[in-house]
């Protein structure tokens, strides 16, 4: 988007176009995100895969834990292409579901399934709307490494399948997830808070008009942390989704 | 081995020639075990990821145990090749290093990378000799995969590196790895003992001379629970070679 904006009569003695100077720290910022995310992903899984009460869980629980670690080396790749180190990429978000954790301790399997399904459902959803706002190669990187995160079809099947079958536990997920929704999206409210380039991206992906017009929107930090309503809005409405899928009241 | 002893004029109107039924039986034994041992090395190497002290240490581990499912899926695609199911394969060998954590417990990040080390060598050491009893295929996939693991060289290099600089440190290390070799034998002797299957293995990896002279070799349990003193002095051997190489008296 930043980089096809207007023809170039005569192009500049430079390489392939790229994100600018800005765009690049922005992108910086989600590359570290998604890549810390899919870093998470793996430690969860792995745990889930040394407690799942089958071997058949146990392999496919691992099979998603390396998957998650071949998506995040994705995301590293590009990082590293871009000229940044990976570990001081990532170092910022190390910590980035700590209190999510702590907050919503699931007492049983079935609301640690629905927890990864839906904190990393609202998660990776910020990341896909942010991803509207990076350079075309970062934006590829991040929509396919979202798109295979096929861990989510395991907790679907499960969930689904256990909730079917009893009404009580569908009225306790339905809850959990109203819970689990609420802690999700204060998530994302303190990384827009604390993170003004993923503000700027997340809001160029919302409003992809008010951001072509307004050239000058990657420095302008005053605009930029208004993140607008419609981010939060459509959050929401993936959720919605997400919930229907399992058969949930949202 | 098996399959090629004798020239066969007129080749039976069945497939490529395998392992015979009981060839099957004892390779699932081994391929289990070796499935298994792939499977605890994801699984440790996976937490050793998440308590690792810096981004990047986090990142290498992982990438190991990624490696380790990859290795143990390549094997588990030879055990399904041989007609069988993965779960009921690997289920025997789940608790294989549970009695060798328990006695072993490490106080130490060092003595955890000298654990996984020798306890990691000495098996696969032992699931190399027992491959060359195997049928051609099996064996190449064993050999392959055993070759592959790279963890070891990250505690070879840290070792080594901590060693060198600490005398206290590299006899405490050498007193540490006199212990683990001493547990990890006893893990293969119980194997032995309770897995004819693997005992007919490592004997026909032993003494590939005897094993080729007795064709009843695979059926003979009374041959084939004496299993030959050459097994344990020949994993002897390899564990004081590896001491050597990290400089620590074995």
């Amino acid at each position: 988007m930043t980089t096809d904006a207007q023809p170039t009569p005569a192009p500049p003695a430079t390489p392939a176009p790229g994100p600018s100077r800005e765009g690049v720290a922005d992108a910086l910022e989600l590359l570290g995100l998604v890549a810390q995310l899919e870093h998470t992903a793996f430690v969860r899984l792995a745990a889930d895969s040394a407690i799942a009460p089958t071997v058949e869980q146990r392999l496919a629980l691992s099979r998603f834990a390396a998957a998650a670690v071949e998506r995040r080396d994705r995301v590293i790749a590009r990082i590293e292409e871009l000229g940044a180190d990976a570990a001081t990429t990532l170092q910022p978000f190390d910590d980035v579901l700590d209190e999510f954790d702590a907050r919503t301790p699931p007492s049983s399997w079935w609301e640690r399934l629905l927890k990864a399904y839906v904190g990393y459902g609202v998660a990776d959803d910020f990341c896909r709307l942010a991803a509207q706002g990076l350079d075309e190669r970062s934006r590829a990187v991040v929509l396919d490494v979202l798109d295979d995160a096929s861990h989510a079809e395991l907790a679907v099947a499960e969930l689904d399948a256990a909730g079917a079958q009893d009404d009580a536990l569908s009225s306790r997920l339905a809850l959990w997830g109203r819970r689990l929704v609420g802690e999700a999206l204060s998530v994302v409210q303190r990384l827009v808070a604390q993170r003004p380039g993923l503000a700027r991206l997340a809001r160029a992906g919302a409003e992809p008009e008010a951001a072509a017009a307004d050239q000058t929107v990657a420095t302008d930090v005053q605009a930029s942390t208004n993140v607008p309503t419609k981010v939060f809005g459509e959050l929401t409405a993936q959720h919605t989704r997400r919930m229907g899928r399992l058969g949930l009241t949202p």
